[in-house]
């Protein structure tokens, strides 16, 4: 540690911070950065289990980000921990894959009902990526057809930030309104014969704004587009697969993809991504090349098997839903208790929760800090995920958290309001 | 399992080849699918312990492959997997990451004499694609200089198979010869005052072809024309990086990029990659949106800080020198004796194999056959890998092999010689 840094002076996290500043640009890159966050917000932790994070001063968290998705049975469960032990004792990435490669694609394929084959991967951005390759290897063609707005990971062609991207990195990238069928025909008819692909998430779930869910008539256009120009329909499961319904989230609509992009809940926090397709372009998906140098390890693998069996066999994406809803309707009634412009959007296993006319986030930041404070961590303008080891109890913590936190609010936003009369 | 299996009359490896091959492409991708190999190569792998790799029929080999680069110190090291095991216990994936990503960031700008800071990922090609997007972002440039056939990872700008990739993936990659300072200085003339970056890799190490070391001028030329022209020189050092020199591969030649590419060894066979780079690139790299849904995890970390610690103060990597030397001589040795034009290039600790007047790899796959059938995992156009768990007898133990299988290719070498005359 440099001579001018004063670790007595500052917190744990302060402390760690400061040294991280030196090191790592910014001291923290990509969307766990709490930097754009109201001071308060831990940027290291210390330990997780069940549905609670301790930072590094000890603090304890009721976390409703579950590490922003990956965590969907809670922390540390111990089916999928014992599933990782067993293999990690013999062997996790070897100069080849071990028999549990084969055992999690059998029960993807089993799972999935569009999946006639998978293959395995480290991130979303490696999935979404290996999506767009192997729809346009399977179509020869080069058009994809985006949401404005929509997050699809961090390569070059898709990434929300600019620097760095060439123009050609999105040269056949064309974008349409989530949810608006006229704007996707559009699109498609500007790609006309050379569309590959329409890339699509689960649901509308882009920062800062309130969630959608799909439509019908949306996600069947979405279909019946494809179709019609023999292009693949991809969608993008990587955020929310596996925490709203086991065999896709596109599954309620009717609606099935011919190739789809999963990581995050797929393995509760070990690291895999997936892709998964139809026949159509099982012959596309062996021509690309793609691979990684831990693409194999068995481990995640292991945790994979054990996450989707504990999926299927209990009932935790009902329990997920129960739960959400329980926080939903206590929420509901908190905001008009204390007569606050509260909107939920979204699965209520994933909750986005902001304030009406609240542009600048004054509101939605003192709600969070206020719950933070109050030893629950939320976030302000991403959406939130539950898992599995959320029980009514830490529900019903929560709400109290919630409670204080909007009678806060509330003041601030009376103080807001008489302050705007004033003028 | 379908009802034209017939399980009971394939080994353990076929039993799972056929199963695989209805639910992934091709049975397996990447660079583990050993279809390009001949018959007997396993596939999967049961177990792995040191240097000893265990297929799923129990039979045991000696790895010359190492997962292809990553067990540097050994599959499952004692340290490194008690400093694992040890940050598992309080958590892995959380909402952010742990102290040992302070730790490790620390211990990687301390280890690794060009970088002032580091941001880590998951794969290889994260860290390639983000030095280039990185370069980009601080130079405002594009144009990026790559040696002919060099391996940088699988994404679209650079992956080896061109199906689905559009010509705008690679608009502005130019290409030069490695070790040619005139095709470089003609490359970088190319790309003029929109030269972004010059990638090259440690050594020349494509596969199907002898390994080339960088000469001296070479590498101060790749400096010098990055100087000149004020772009970024980034390393990859992927492949090579904790194997030939604890601070990058470049140190014996006194030259050192502004970004490098790590993964890899750098946690012996734990999921992590990193970026490293000079304060020149700091603002670029805090500029530009990269990351990934286990980007923070905190047990890959805390098996890096093990690793490079050990590698640090231990002579892990004197050791897998001299183990290299070891089998060179010993197999130079042999090839005389059998009058065969084996020949061995690029690092000893990670040799390349093959025979001269070999283009069908004829000898080359009999050599490395013979020598599975007598327990060594071997190449026969891949970069092979030691690890510091090669001990002396081991690398007896290889030679006995390797002899043996000479012996067959002196004999086939003798049979297709006389079938040349007799034509």
């Amino acid at each position: 540690m440099a001579p001018h840094a004063t670790p007595g002076l500052l917190s744990p996290d302060e402390a760690l911070r400061a040294r991280a500043l030196r090191v790592i640009p910014g001291g923290m890159w990509g969307h766990m950065n709490v930097a754009r966050l109201r001071p308060g917000y831990p940027q290291f932790f210390r330990s997780a289990r069940g549905c609670r994070l301790f930072d590094v001063a000890g603090t304890e968290y009721i976390d409703m980000m579950c590490g922003y998705g990956p965590i969907v049975l809670g922390y540390g469960d111990p089916d999928v921990e014992a599933a990782a032990a067993e293999q990690r004792s013999h062997g996790d990435l070897m100069t080849g894959p071990a028999e549990c490669q084969v055992e999690l694609a059998e029960l993807v394929v089993e799972t999935i009902p569009h999946a006639d084959w998978v293959l395995f991967a480290k991130n979303g951005t490696d999935a979404m990526t290996a999506c767009v390759t192997i729809a346009r290897a399977g179509t020869r063609r080069r058009k994809v057809l985006v949401a404005k707005g929509s997050y699809h990971g961090a390569a070059p062609w898709c990434t929300p930030s600019l620097a760095g991207v060439t123009a050609e990195d999105r040269a056949h990238i064309l974008h349409y309104d989530y949810n608006d069928v006229a704007s996707l025909e559009r699109a498609a008819d500007e790609a006309g014969r050379d569309l590959a692909a329409v890339l699509v998430t689960a649901f509308r779930h882009d920062v800062r704004r309130h969630q959608e869910l799909p439509t019908t008539v949306f996600a069947q256009a979405v279909r019946r587009i494809c179709d019609m120009a023999d292009a693949a329909m991809v969608l993008d499961d990587v955020r929310a697969g596996f925490r709203l319904h086991i065999g896709g989230s596109w599954e309620p609509y009717g609606v099935r993809p011919d190739l789809c992009g999963w990581s995050k809940a797929i393995a509760n926090g070990h690291p895999l991504a997936a892709v998964t397709g139809n026949d159509r372009f099982r012959d596309a998906a062996q021509q690309v090349y793609v691979t990684g140098s831990f693409w194999c390890s068995a481990v995640p693998m292991a945790a994979a098997v054990a996450t989707v069996n504990k999926l299927r066999a209990t009932g935790a994406i009902a329990t997920m839903e129960t739960m959400g809803q329980r926080l939903r309707e206590g929420l509901e009634q908190q905001a008009r208790a204390h007569d606050l412009p509260l909107r939920q959007t979204g699965p209520v296993q994933m909750p986005m929760i902001m304030f009406d006319d609240d542009p600048d986030f004054l509101l939605g930041n003192r709600f969070v800090q206020e719950a933070l404070w109050r030893g629950v961590y939320m976030h302000p303008w991403h959406n939130m995920f539950l898992s599995a080891a959320h029980q009514p109890a830490d529900i019903d913590r929560v709400l109290e958290a919630t409670d204080a936190a909007l009678k806060q609010v509330a003041e601030l936003s009376d103080r807001r309001q008489s302050a705007k009369e004033a003028q």
